[in-house]
């Protein structure tokens, strides 16, 4: 087992149409289940991490289905507890060509959102922990969630343990009351790596600015504790062609990583997700231009696979960097 | 095109497990949409009838695929609204042999619950209508919902219309501060043909009886204008395996119909309602007894079809009363 | 190679709705080939003997899917012409509990039907055979259909081989001009095998009865060549649920096979034929009371594999056959 | 509702091989209902219009079928009839890359084909129309079907019903005994916009030219009532891959859309249809050049939805021609 | 938690036909992972206890396939290991009606029964643990396998762990030159709590008898350590209808539970593996009357699940043996 | 019946996933039957050839299958045997994009490797034959494989038939003692046309060469009865998207056919087999040009198409090499 890495999030069904039908074609859907957060536990569990994911599902066999899908794919459920609440869901129409997928959330008022945050004891659960990763849509759940963030980012700091947060803006969360700038400055200030882009800047940290280096720059100011900041260029020619390059500011330069062609995009969601997971186990294992280089690379493959969770092998991942004879059976 | 039929209530998206597998083993499910009162006007509509459904869908691409579903079923939609809310699942657990299917609802919020009354014009929507239908669902959901069904039943009274109810008492619902004693007597007031078993009487109308006809006299002298009751009896051998009789109180006898024997059940949901639309039918075009032998057949009939709406013609169901060479190929 | 058998009659491509879905449901149809005279066919090379079809396909890629479906299972093909005209289809929906299976046929103008008997070399095609069988079909297609049997039969009995003929009454054939008493009759002056119930005895043959052994012995006197006359009483409880029991008239008595339960049936279509198979193994490898158990056992089975053909083993029906531990899982 | 077309038309059942499959490698196919007049039909209901779609179906379950997926999808089936003759079908085997895709025509005697012209009341189903569209394969059916589109051409004159015509020469129809130059110049007479290629010019009304917009020139002066005529322009570097342009002549000069890159494609059947569906909006809605930029932004969005009809909101096409962040997830 | 449970045994793959397709026709299969001692210890940990499952796999992805899938019904993995061999893998033809199912063991060198039996540390796999349970198919696998069942058993005694052996003779394996008189007699020596029936005794232990209690009484002498000895009788109506009865003999006297009638099974594949989980887990918690009935009811409902684990609840267990309202569905 | 053709090789259970699964996402898998050289004779049957594999097979009901698909496809089975030993077999898990596609080899022990070589008789097999084809990797299964080559090449010298290996290194076969050094070159002085690469050279005929033609001019100086030697040249841009040229050595010169790009590839197992197939057909009927033209036509033919083996048909290769209007749908 290699360092141990722990996320918090809610995980939702998908529902997916199949053989790219539309919505309204659909008599039948792909099931499977997901959330940014468990899809960066997940992904760390392929690469051989001990990968624990805390959230919570209703008490019923669907709940327990999801449990079972993480524990499936290599994720320690230990801090997986059952509350009151919906499974959050999310149905997802496929994309192709130039028609774009669609995403319809049903996820108000699931059982992790409406965790009572003392179940949670943080000592325990981060206890010999080398990674805590938290994203931006837990805060704008509920303030439970926010909550719950909060007191685990305090204990990690009090453990000395790395944190990375993905200020992932949605607009169509955040309905308790609160906005992003009420929660997520605080919730930055325990953070060591954040992926922002510029409007995640804008939205969450009330970072003006038209050039990611110079809003890198302005957060270390305001925060200091930051050590990177990442983020990735995607190019949409067609939801089935997409080119992608990743970026990793470290406080001095911003390194980037080679940019991929994309034409054959088989599963688009969690693309962020794996290279935020490649980020975390580039930045454990190597240099930081290979680390950006690991983290896109294997957010690369993920565009490969079906689901939200990037089922991919290190060797998987190095193999695509060397960029030779990409995608050649080996017999 | 036949009589005028108009019903009012949730439309649900089915999500069902296929092959016989558990929640647990599934990694796709089945799609299709129903809910009581729809599945009855679905199965009126393949009877000849014109069928009209009231209800609300957000404005999604699966709201507008269940609406499309009743369409393509034959069901008028002109009175089928988009509204704010979610669109009303279940979750469907085929069960077999002893093991008992099972269902997760997750309907709170939709948007036929929320449905503002004022945007439905019961003169025009029951104009030339020779029957309208209800169950206790819909007052069980929400205000909002128990508020149109009264005034659709005031309409209905107005123009003589006949009007059946079905008073389905649902343990889960009721859940906005209301109890089905609070509700259900004022609305069965309005209605001439009910579907209730003795908890029904007991929850719904305070009648307390352990003797079907006894309950229904009972209730007769409450509310006088009823002129049937009916309700089925449901032998459970097995999951896979029932029998099932009905019964017709006229206010004057409780006719039955011959009992049948289900031992190859494909999908039992909906076989209530299918029995309903059978009566509707039947005490539309025939005299007493063959109505309750023609609603008993036709819910026969539906536990051999996927899905929870009875898709099945006129003489199909005259063929299984007939009670030869039942099942025959012709060629 | 066992011995050599020689079938005739026209395959069509066979669609069918999935998961009991009804035709209204079906958004994908499971394509398999039959027809009356290739079950029998197929089932005897299953059980080893070596089976020539003779019919014709369009030259396009769904005529050779279907003569490539015969190859596959085991049948000759040397015989399989390209012809003018269309691949005959049928439709099939499933049926279940007291819901009766529904075919609708398409298959006017099929290129069998439309075959120039002229290229058709008999001498040829029957050297060597042990056994021809054709089937009432045939004839009802068209005028080349007829003549080609005929001819068939004609060299058939110069050559001495055993003929049996399934007579085979399809009220919605014979649309071309001629009706069956203008044709079977001289059929059958060539057969030594019938298949015959009451209904075709007066249909095809003019011979009025309702008793069986009775019509056998008017059949007798009109055809003295006649050996064996045979057909199945089958019950239909429900779709899903028959009784079958096979009778072989043998020019003294009417032998019965043992009456087979048969209530969780997968696929009642080819039942016949996969008896007439059986029937016809049976009278060339077994005394008579075996030929008819044999094949009534046979047809049983094919009541459990989905399809029209009849995929068994000659050791499953002599297991079948033993009636005891039916059904167990050997291993 | 929007604006009201009627379109007239045979219906087929297309049977697709799934996964990309041969037809040899088909064991099952997937079910949907089209034809290119209700491909228009159904692609205008997605955008709002009220539609109506006329044709017959025979009196069978899958008649019924085909009947309900033109609901299903928005069509108003009022003028659906019933009547003899067989249900058209068409086998599709999808192509990819350097392998074409193939398609079985088998519709002769398909019930819209023997449909008695006198059952259709043009003065009522045309009654309030705003647009009439027909194609040159009804004609080609039979002296019915071309009957009946005079008819309706008529009707529509008087009324000062704008009128559409896909003049689509298919060389396999017209075996009736007339030729297009028999039928077709007449049926053009009446109408307003046509969809034309250089052979279609040829073979339909006589006019040769190597020029688009001098074969334009040359039916203006046959037909002077001609307002627009158009056609798309595919390259095909292979199955999977087309480019698509579309150009409108306008009688005084040729507007052309963006030429479209389409290196994924899902599904082309249809795209011709989904153009003119397109066009007909456009032309009913905005100025020349959006509409010919509309309709080929419609057409390109066809290429990926599997079926025959273009299930697309006006928004996706008016996201498309922007032209920007093409196929990108919205959250 | 509850209780800790140890098991050991090779875990297959599972290839089984789908639809009731027979081998010869399939051209899909259903992919699931099982083993008897696996499915035993999966029925554990679905009924709440702590189980861990002791194998081994080849270590490629289908491999960890195999693993994840135990992770994802609740096994504990700790204790799964990586080695040379094989994934040993069973082909299952579903069978039906008369028809039985068929199954072809592809399942030699697999790498549990080329594991070193060194490289598993029976201390720590036992500590703690409540229960230990093997399998006689096992030491039939290879030397490896029956020495390190036999050192597993000598830990567990000196643990003072209850030992549970299912004698099930499997006459194709055997095959490294020992047979089961060489090494099941001094299995059985450490166990206390046995499943044998008649042939059991006589292949195994040489304990001849055609009466079940006299087995019993026999084996009892000669190993006095057992406590209790176990078997169903099954009688195969047909591969679709048994019937099943549990035997509990207590050193006493023979106690039997409730005959079930089974006549829709959906997969009997682990009938008797569920019945060992439901007896250890009866023996548990129950008293011995209890304990035999539990296990019945268990291996009852197993016959409603696809695939060869039973994955049921506690409380569904329990309801069957109420033996009222079975299978209905609770809303 | 054009030429007629012997192969001999193995023949595989292919599992494959389904839509783009990984191996340990699949809960079900596709099934098709293959190898190296019975997809040269499937190819070359599909194209008009008489073609015979010669195989063997377990004696069940997957090695039936096996032997079936062959029949199916076209393939002549007289000299397909059954044998002690297991059905080879070999999982897919199909790449996509940057991710590669695996196979998971089981086929140790097959039933074709352990066939006693005196079990087939060359002179009869091949009586009349045109070609004879083998591949590197038959010798390399086991000293029977290698023995039965041997027999059938001397055979086939003494015949004077024209013969074909492709030398297919496969590092992982070869585990029988001999190395393809103490076998191939014995082998290869009976062929007259050799499919080699560099490292083929190297490894089967001690060749070294950095220069294709310099490695086939050495080999032709060791080898004087070559007469072509040919090779792919594959450049992977990813799992999708291949480009592919084909060489032919004539001992001349070497003859190039066009690059072909192939950037949305449907399957690619079962390419270098179908460039075999092409260049026989091509080199039996056409100039050398044309020959390595329709090779390489026929193997890009194959990407489109999923399973092993090349379901086409002469004029779609035809129409590939024209060049023009590629993957245009007629009609």
């Amino acid at each position: 087992m290699g360092k141990k890495i722990v996320t918090i999030g809610e995980v939702m069904m998908r529902l997916s149409t199949v053989e790219k039908e539309r919505f309204v074609q659909a008599d039948a859907m792909k099931v499977v289940y997901g959330g940014s957060e468990a899809n960066v536990c997940i992904s760390l569990a392929q690469l051989g991490l001990e990968a624990y994911h805390v959230t919570a599902f209703p008490a019923h066999d669907l709940g327990q289905a999801a449990s079972n899908y993480l524990r499936q794919m290599g994720v320690k459920t230990d801090f997986v507890l059952e509350g009151e609440g919906r499974l959050g869901l999310y149905f997802l129409e496929d994309g192709a060509m130039q028609r774009a997928p669609r995403i319809i959330y049903d996820r108000f008022d699931n059982a992790f959102s409406k965790l009572d945050p003392a179940r949670l004891d943080w000592e325990k659960i981060l206890d010999g922990a080398d990674w805590f990763h938290w994203s931006g849509i837990t805060p704008a759940l509920s303030q439970n969630a926010a909550d719950m963030t909060l007191e685990a980012l305090k204990v990690a700091k009090s453990k000395g343990i790395m944190v990375s947060g993905d200020i992932n803006y949605r607009r169509n969360l955040w309905q308790y009351g609160k906005g992003p700038l009420d929660i997520m400055p605080e919730l930055v200030r325990y953070s060591h790596v954040l992926v922002a882009g510029l409007t995640d800047f804008e939205n969450c940290l009330d970072i003006q600015s038209d050039d990611f280096e110079d809003a890198c720059r302005q957060a270390k100011k305001d925060f200091p504790q930051i050590k990177y900041i990442t983020k990735t260029n995607r190019d949409s020619i067609s939801a089935s062609h997409n080119k992608l390059k990743g970026f990793l500011w470290n406080g001095t330069e911003t390194l980037k990583s080679k940019r991929y062609d994309m034409p054959n995009i088989i599963d688009r969601i969690g693309g962020g997700d794996a290279f935020m997971a490649g980020l975390i186990y580039g930045l454990l294992h190597f240099d930081d231009q290979k680390a950006i280089e690991f983290a896109t690379a294997a957010s690369v493959l993920k565009h490969s696979i079906p689901g939200d969770a990037n089922l991919v092998h290190l060797d998987e991942v190095l193999e695509v960097m060397k960029g030779k004879d990409i995608g050649k059976l080996k017999r």
